[in-house]
C-alpha cells in the first residue's frame, strides 16, 4: 500500500520491448456519429497518407509497427507498392478487414442473407480480401458481421445462424495454410433487435466449427452494460481461441473512444489476465489492435495517447507481484489479494516508460515530441483538395 | 382474466376521437446508422414531398393531423406556401425543431460552447426558428441539445450548465406570448462522456428557471437501461411540465424503432399514466409526437404502423377498469390490482379500432388500404432524380 | 392486422395439451430481499406442505404436474414417502436442485474453491443429491453455481475455471445412465465482481466438456440489460443443449418476479423460438420450469398466474402463421414479417384457453376457482405454529 | 504526461486536513445477500462495540471522526451514554438513519402507504429518530425510502407521490432549527417495478417543496447502468442541494462494495467536481459518508481501505492543475484538457498521504498498523456469545 518508484529491470524491459499494438488505417480518417461527421485539416485522402500518419504513432512510441487495412476503403491499384510504402515508413501491413455493411445489397444481411446471391457476393468479397492478404503479406483476415434484424419476426434467427455457418465455411476454405481468420462479435448496432454474432459464445461456436485457424476477436466496446470483459479474456485464453483485441473505450454503448479513456482500471484488469496467461508474447497469437473513432480529437495524437494507455496498463500488469497475489488468494485473504493488485495499479509507471523510450532512442514524451515535430501543421498545409478519407471511404 | 370483446362505446369514441399524434417530417426521409444510410425509391426530395407523405398517414388513420418541421432541413422560400400545401393535404404544421448538431461550429458545443460567438450563433438559429413558427402558425419550439463531451476533463460540466441557462433564457425571451418551448433530454449520443441535458431532472430545472412556457420533452428512447419511463411521465404530469413525447422504441440505446415495436407493454403503461391523469385531452398541453428512423422498413407504412401502435396502447389504457383498479390498490391486493391492468392489456382492441375507422369513413385496415392505394409505386416512379431527403438534409 | 377470435383446433389442443411446466418447491415458502423477508399466514412448514400447495396449481391449471426439490431445504427422512405424497396429490418429483451458497465453508467458493477439501465437500453434496434422485425417481440434477468473487484479484479467474471443470467432471461421473445434469449460468449475484458461470457460453463449454448428459439452464432473469434472450434460446436449441428454463421476470436485475409480468412480449418471443424449433414436445428434452420469488404477493395464486402467463405466451406462439411468416421473411418484407408475428401476439387467447380448461373438466378461470376454493383460508388456519419454510429453509 | 512525485505543500495539507468521512455503524455488523449472511468472529453485538470498531478506523486514518447510527438497529437505553462512549473513543455521533423496510406493516409501503395509519406510524418513527438526534447531538436526519411496487398496477405512482409529499412535510415540521434532513434516492431494490424516489430529480423536487433544510443524498451505487454520477454531483452542487454522499462501489447493481474498488477513476472524477466547486470544506454542507457492506472481507480493514480510497481520490483531485485545465478547455483542446485531468489521476499519491499521516503522528500504513495492533484478534476472543449485530439488527 506504500508508494514505490518502479524500476525498469530486465524482465520489464524484455516484456515491454516485445509488445506490439496494431493500428487501424481508418482511425486516421474522419469519423463521427449518425448525426454528423466533422472534418479536420490534414485528414488523409488515400491509404498512402493513412499509413504515413500511422507510422508517426510508431515513430514516437515504438509500439505500433503494423497497420490494419479495410477493404474496400483501402483498395489501391498496387498492393505491393502500398506494402513497400509502409516498409519505407517503418511499418508493415497487418490484418485485412472486410466490409459487410456498406453495400446496398446488404441492407437485410450479408453472410446471413436469405438470398443465396447476396451470400455469394459477401463470400466473394472475402476472397478478394484474401487476395489482398496475399498481395500485402498479411496473414490475418478479420470478419466483423454487422448482420442482424431490427424487428422481431423480421427473419429467422435460427436460419440465419445456419446460413452464416455455411458462408463462413466457404470463406475458411479459401484461406492459405499460414492464414488465420478472426471473427468479431458485437452486442448491437447497426442492428437493433438481434445481431447474428452478438456474443463471444456465438463467435467461439462458429470458430470451433470452422477449425484451428479461426479465432475470436474481442472488441472491448461490444458488450452489454456490466459485462466482465476480463472474464471473457480469461475464458478465451483458456480455450486457446483469443485471436485479437479491438481496444477502445465506452461509457454507454460502442462509443469507440480512446483505449483506457473511460475505465483505465478495466484495461489494467484485462492486461492482468493477459500477463497471467503469458499471452503478451508475440507467439501467443493474440493481436493487440486498436479500433476507435477520433470524432472530435486530433487523430494522430489520439492514437499515440491510446497506445500509451495500453502500454501503461501493461506495465502495471507486469508489476503485479504474482507470488504475493497467489499466496493471498490461496490464503483466502480477500483484502490482501485485492491489495496486491491495487498496489500495481496505483503505481505511477509513466517515468519507467519514459526511461524505456529514452533507452530506445526515442523522446521521453511522445505527445510533446509529436506536437513539436510540425507534422500536423505540415499535413494540414499539404493535404488541401481531394476527398478526405472517412470511416467508410 | 376472461377474454371479452371490447365495445366501442361513447366514452371510448370520444376519447379516441380526440387523440392526435404529430409526425416528424424527417421520418419520411432516409435515415441510418453511422455505418450506412440506405436509400429507397420514392423518398421525398423536399419538404413538400415529406408533407405529402405524412398526409397519407393521416388519411388512413385519422390520427396524425400535424407535421413537425426541422430547421434547416425543411427550410423553404415561402413558409406560408408550405403551410397552404399542408392544408391542402389535410394536415397542419406542428412543432418547429431546431438543429444544433450539424454545423461545423458546434463540434464542441452549441448553446453551451465556451466561445460566446458560437453561443450567439446557436441562439440566433432559434430566433430563425421562431420566425418560421410565425410564418407557419406553429406555436411550439422544440429544442434538443446534442451538446456534451467525449472525454473527462474536456470541458467544465458546471460552466456548461451556466452557459446553457443563459442561452436558453435568451431564446425564451424571443418567444411570443402564445408560443411554447419544449426542452428534450437525452441520456447519451452524440456525446459519449457527458451530455448537457441527460435526464428529466436537468431539463425540468432549466424549464422551471425559464418560466411557464417551457416544458419537458420525453423521448422514450433517451433513458438508461431499466429506467421506469411511466414513472417519469407521472412525475412530469404531477409537476404540470410534460410538454411532449417523442415516441419510438428501443432494445439497446436510442434505436429509434417504431413506437410499440420493442416493448408494447411499456407503451401501454405510459398511456395508462396519461389516461389516469386525464392528459389525453388536447387541452392537457401534451403533444404526442413520433420521432423514429425507418432505416430498413418502408417509411409511410412504418409511420402508419407506429401511429396504430400508439392508438392500440391508448385504447387498452382506456379499457382499464379504474374503479376496480383503485379498489384493489386500496385493499393491498397485489395480484388483483395487477390483474385489472393486465386484463386491459391482454384485450384485443384491433376490432374496436377498425370499427372506429369505419365509422369515420376510413378503411378498417390502414396498412392494407395504403398498400392497395398505389401511392408507394406512384412516388417511386415520379420521384426520380434530385437529391433524396435524408436525416440531415 | 385485424382482430380474430382464435379457435381451439386439433393442432392447438394437442400442442397445448402436451405442455408441462415444473414448479419449484421453494416458491411456496417465504422469500424476500436482503432487506427483509415478509412472512404470510399459511406458508408451508415442510416439504409435504410445499408439495400440497404446488399440487393446487396443477389442479386448477392442468399444466404443472412436477415439483422441483431443493437439497437440503427439502430433505426428509423418507423420500419414497414424499414421492408417494406427491403422487397422492397428483404431481411427481421433478429436478433435484443442489445448494452451494448456504454453507459457511462456501463463503469464498464451492466447486471452485482453492481448498480441495471444500471442493470435495461440494462434490459430495451432489452425490447426496443424486441419491435423492434415485430415491424419488427424479432424472435431473440441477446445478446453479453461485461462486464468484467480489473484488478484482481476490482469486484467479482462470484457476477457478479449471477447478470447476474438475469438480463438475467428478459429479458427472456419479450420474446414472438415465440421469441428466443441467448447469445454470447467472450474470451476477451473490458475487459482485465476477461470477464463475456468468453466461451461456461458459455453461455450454463446461457441458460440452462433460458429455451428452449435460445441458444448459437458461434463467430468464440472469442476463445483462438488453440481452436478447430468444437469441440464446435459438442458439442453444441449435446446439441441442437447452436443458431447461427457469422462467421469471425482471425489470432491473434478477428480480424473480412472476413469469410474463415485466415483459410479456419477450416471453412470447421466447416461446416463438421454442415453437419454431418444435421444442414444446416433451421429447425435446427442455424442462420448462418456473423459478421466482413471491415476496409480497400470495404464493399459490402467484404461481397460478405465472403458469397461465407461460401458457398464454405459448398459445400466441402457436398462433403465428408460420407459412406467412416464412414467405414475408424470404421476401425481405420487414414490416410484413413483423406484422405476422404481432398479429399472433395481439390476439386475445384467454377465451381459447378457458375453453381448453373446460374441455379438460377444469374451471374456466383458475384464479377465481382457487380463490373460491377456500384453500388459502384453510391453510392459514391450519398451519399455525412451527417454522415457516423460507427461501433457504 | 510525465511522472512527478507530488509534494505535500501547504494547500494540500490544509485541504486534506479538513476532510472528514462519516462511517455507518452497520458496516461493522454482518451483512450479506438474500442468499446468505456469513458471520465472522469478533463482530460487534451492540452499538457500543460498533462504535469502538469505527473508532479504530479513525485512529489509523485520522479521517473518520463521526459514526452514523441506524434506528432501531442502534437503539440504546441511554443515548447520552452512547455519545459519551463515542467521545471516549475519539469519535462523535453523526447522522441518524431511519428504517422503513423492516416492519411488517411496511410490506407495501411506509410513507407512501395507502393506509393513513401506516403512514402515521412511519412519520412517528421519524419523530423518534429526531429525538435520538436531540439526545445524541446529531444534526442530520437521513431518510432512505425503500417504498415502491413490484408489479405494474399494484398501486398508483401518482397517488404515492402525493402521499409521500405529505408524509415528508409532517416529518420536516418536526425538525429543530439547526436540524437538517437528507433524502436518498435509489434506482431499484427492494422494489422491482417502481421505486417512489428512484432518481435525483424526484429527491430534489421533494426537497425543494420542503424547504432549505432538506437536501439530496447521492449514493454512488443507486443509479442505472452508465449514469454519469459526477454530472449529478455538479448539478446538485449548482443547486446548492447536495446534502450527503453514500460512497460505495458497484459493478452491476447496488453491490455495496468498498468505495473506489470497482471504478477508482469514477471516484476521482466525483472528487474532481467536489474540488472544483470548493465543496470539500466542512462548511460546504456536504457530508461525505460511506455506506457499504463487507460481506466477505474483514470489516474494520474494509472500512480503512475505503476511507483511504476516498482520500487518494481526493488527493488526486487536488493535484489537478486547475489553471492548465481551464486554459485547455477554453482553447477547445480536447486531448490537452483530458490530459491535464489524467496527469493528476495517474499520479501516485500514496507516498504523499503517508507523509501526511506521519506528520499527524500516525503510522504511515494504516492497513498494516491495524493488522499489527492485535485488535482483530482481541475482539474475536472477547466477543464470544451474544447475538452478532447484522445488517438489520
Amino acid at each position: 500500500m506504500t508508494a514505490t518508484t518502479p524500476v525498469l529491470d530486465a524482465r520489464l524491459r524484455k516484456a515491454l520491448g516485445e509488445q506490439t499494438i496494431e493500428l487501424p488505417s481508418w482511425a486516421f480518417g474522419n469519423s463521427g456519429t449518425r448525426f454528423k461527421v466533422f472534418g479536420t485539416p490534414g485528414t488523409p485522402r488515400d491509404p498512402y497518407e493513412k499509413i504515413a500518419d500511422a507510422a508517426q504513432v510508431h515513430r514516437y512510441t515504438g509500439l505500433a509497427p503494423r497497420v490494419s487495412l479495410h477493404v474496400p476503403w483501402d483498395l489501391v491499384d498496387d498492393f505491393s507498392d502500398l506494402a513497400r510504402h509502409a516498409k519505407e515508413h517503418g511499418v508493415t501491413i497487418g490484418m485485412i478487414n472486410s466490409n459487410l455493411f456498406q453495400d446496398d445489397d446488404y441492407k437485410l444481411g450479408s453472410l446471413t442473407h436469405s438470398d443465396p446471391a447476396v451470400r455469394r457476393k459477401a463470400v466473394a468479397h472475402h476472397v478478394q480480401c484474401i487476395d489482398v492478404m496475399r498481395a500485402t503479406g498479411s496473414k490475418e483476415l478479420k470478419v466483423w458481421l454487422p448482420d442482424g434484424t431490427n424487428y422481431p419476426g423480421q427473419d429467422s434467427i435460427r436460419a440465419r445462424q445456419d446460413r452464416l455457418a455455411e458462408s463462413l465455411a466457404e470463406i475458411y476454405a479459401e484461406l492459405d495454410d499460414d492464414h488465420r481468420m478472426v471473427l468479431e462479435y458485437k452486442f448491437f448496432e447497426p442492428a437493433f433487435y438481434h445481431t447474428d454474432v452478438p456474443d463471444w459464445g456465438t463467435s467461439l461456436l462458429h470458430c470451433l466449427a470452422l477449425g484451428e485457424k479461426a479465432n475470436v476477436v474481442l472488441d472491448t466496446g461490444h458488450h452489454a452494460p456490466g459485462t466482465n470483459i476480463e472474464f471473457i479474456v480469461a475464458q478465451l485464453l483458456r480455450q486457446g481461441r483469443l485471436g485479437a483485441f479491438d481496444f477502445n473505450s465506452r461509457f454507454y454503448a460502442d462509443d469507440d473512444l480512446m483505449a483506457g479513456a473511460a475505465d483505465p482500471f478495466q484495461l489494467f484488469r484485462i492486461m492482468h489476465e493477459i500477463v497471467q496467461a503469458d499471452a503478451l508474447r508475440p507467439e501467443s497469437g493474440v493481436n493487440f489492435m486498436l479500433d476507435q473513432c477520433h470524432n472530435i480529437e486530433e487523430k494522430i495524437p489520439g492514437q499515440i495517447r491510446s497506445v500509451m494507455n495500453v502500454q501503461e496498463a501493461t506495465a502495471k500488469a507486469l508489476l503485479v507481484d504474482a507470488e504475493a497475489l497467489d499466496a493471498a488468494q490461496r490464503a483466502g485473504d480477500v483484502l490482501g489479494a485485492n491489495g496486491v493488485l491495487m498496489d500495481a495499479y496505483n503505481t505511477d509507471v509513466r517515468g519507467l516508460l519514459a526511461d524505456l523510450r529514452v533507452e530506445q532512442g526515442r523522446d521521453a514524451d511522445p505527445m510533446k515530441a509529436f506536437a513539436a515535430s510540425g507534422y500536423a501543421e505540415r499535413i494540414a498545409a499539404e493535404r488541401v483538395g481531394g476527398q478526405q478519407a472517412g470511416w467508410g471511404a
